[in-house]
């Protein structure tokens, strides 16, 4: 059998460092090349591990692509990675469809601030849309056409045992000890504040089709979704937090070749599940409202994006982020007919979330 | 669309009531006969209810049909629900895959007198084996070619709480309260013997082909089973314990048409597993040791029906059930090569099961 030829957008980040780790467990799978931003320390260090020809990066022109699409044309890869944090892991997942027929998909503005046109770009190239996302994965992975409801979970950030009236006082420092998955600054913010469970709700808006998604509280990361179905029965996706799996998943799928026997207790510890706090999480519960919107989506996005950066800078309190994000999206309006629309949203929302 | 046909072998019973419920509901199936026992007041009512015109008795041969074998061949239904008790069952089912496209199975000797001969049977008249009981329909929903271990709950009966040094003294009226399901009598004893687990895991091991079956009690019966997958996923099937969605699953799959939009709820007292007790439980340990041994299985079900029989009739004490069953395993040894084996070793059993 003819191995499948895998590029990773975004491959210095965590999911693309986790992603190299997975190709090199799976034998019918190989790397054709990568793709980085600015951690050029790093990026070489991965090229010269893994002999990796095949490398583009919009920083460092001097190299034998002089684009993303020639790079991607070039090696018309089976399975491209989008994993490149941010508007910029947007822009390359819409390019990246047009040479590959599946994307694997981690950068989550991709669903949030382009969900439309990147369902539509997919079925005009035949391309599959796979979710990395341990949740939408994990739904992925139970979705049949019998389904009523979607239920993910959340780990309630650093501060789900912290009471509301104190949250003002946290400060960057007591927010970036997240409990669960190990993750960059920005998502351990979007963690405590249930912003990131807002685009998770919005992805999953876009990947399932229903507005019917619940969230729980739920400290152990062992339930990562569930489907509840027209007959009365419920089906759980269940196993230890390790992206690795769900990483496989989007490789190797409908097939599962990672070998990983390692699978958590049925005890009932791991099965605990907890409401909302609609008091301590208001962007949550705001950006819930917001799915069928997708203007107020990207000023979502935008608008956490400098909140959070300006939270860690001690600019602003913990509970101004959520604030911020909703007093941008209040002031977004319109519909989104192009790229470029998104875009100027985008850059709309940054300006008015950095002056509030 | 025609509508599936569907027979009912025993239609008096608590599967066969339900099925008939079922059927009601689900508007591109029809009831199109019954075959029942001795109950011929309720039998009676069920025809004149449901208008059937096709109907059939071993025990009140007056009518149209001579033989099952008559009554299936003139009906040739879609489905055949086989929900007969006891050995009868097994018989009627095996002669049932001859005439049917699909066989729902409710009858557990079937599988675990019968297993290989029900499985060659279907295979190679082309009919498709469906089970009904609730935890091998939930794994039968959730399994697929990555499983790597399958779970099943027990409600551990009425004796759950009971400490096993009091398990001696325990009466039948003790024991005729069943905590989750309302069944007959002896499937209630089975519950707190595990004897009847022990007959699942022995139908798990033929229809699913796997060794690797753990048990736990689950005393809220809304986890029905479980699949553990090579990549370290679980599928959990989670769901009320009603027996109509299973029953419905059996005639409606590959899909779903049976309405029933009320789940349990995400809360840990719905997911509180405990591991059986190996000195409350010895004919469960004992059945999970003799899976692949088809004539011990046999004298595992004879004698426990003889076993159950004479504690009903308080002849012996409820410990000594399973004291009967592995004596009378011990017994049996042999290659089962046909029908008429089976017959004689049940025979064999019995006899060696009253004398203890």
């Amino acid at each position: 059998m003819e191995k499948k030829s895998v590029i990773i957008l975004g491959a210095t980040g965590s999911i693309g460092l986790q992603t190299l780790e997975v190709i090199k467990k799976l034998p019918d799978f190989e790397l054709s090349g990568i793709v980085f931003g600015k951690n050029l320390t790093l990026a070489r260090k991965i090229i010269k591990e893994n002999k990796i020809e095949n490398y583009y990066s919009p920083f460092y022109p001097n190299y034998k692509f002089s684009s993303l699409e020639e790079f991607l044309e070039n090696l018309k890869p089976n399975i491209v990675v989008s994993a490149i944090p941010g508007f910029d892991g947007m822009i390359s997942s819409l390019k990246a469809i047009k040479y590959t027929k599946r994307l694997a998909l981690a950068t989550k503005e991709a669903l949030v601030c382009a969900g439309p046109f990147v369902k539509q770009e997919c079925k005009k190239f035949n391309v599959e849309l796979i979710p990395i996302d341990s949740e939408h994965s994990a739904i992925f992975q139970i979705f049949d056409n019998f389904v009523e409801r979607i239920m993910i979970t959340a780990s309630g950030g650093a501060v789900r045992n912290i009471k509301t009236g104190k949250l003002s006082k946290l400060t960057p420092k007591d927010i970036l000890k997240h409990p669960v998955w190990n993750m960059g600054k920005r998502i351990t913010v979007d963690s405590s504040t249930m912003v990131n469970k807002a685009f998770e709700v919005m992805e999953a808006y876009e990947l399932f089709e229903t507005n019917n998604i619940d969230v729980y509280i739920h400290p152990t990361g062992t339930v990562h979704g569930a489907v509840l179905l027209k007959d009365g029965t419920v089906k759980i996706h269940f196993g230890f937090p390790d992206m690795k799996i769900p990483i496989a998943y989007s490789l190797t799928y409908p097939e599962r070749k990672y070998i990983n026997t390692n699978w958590p207790e049925f005890s009932s510890k791991n099965f605990e599940f907890y409401e909302v706090d609609k008091e301590k999480y208001p962007a949550f519960f705001y950006g819930k409202t917001i799915l069928n919107d997708l203007s107020k989506r990207i000023a979502f996005n935008a608008a956490d994006e400098i909140a959070v950066e300006r939270f860690l800078k001690e600019e602003i309190k913990f509970t101004q982020i959520s604030e911020i994000i909703i007093k941008t999206c209040e002031q977004i309006k319109g519909k989104v007919n192009s790229i470029d629309d998104i875009i100027e949203i985008d850059k709309i929302s940054r300006k008015y979330a950095k002056n509030i």
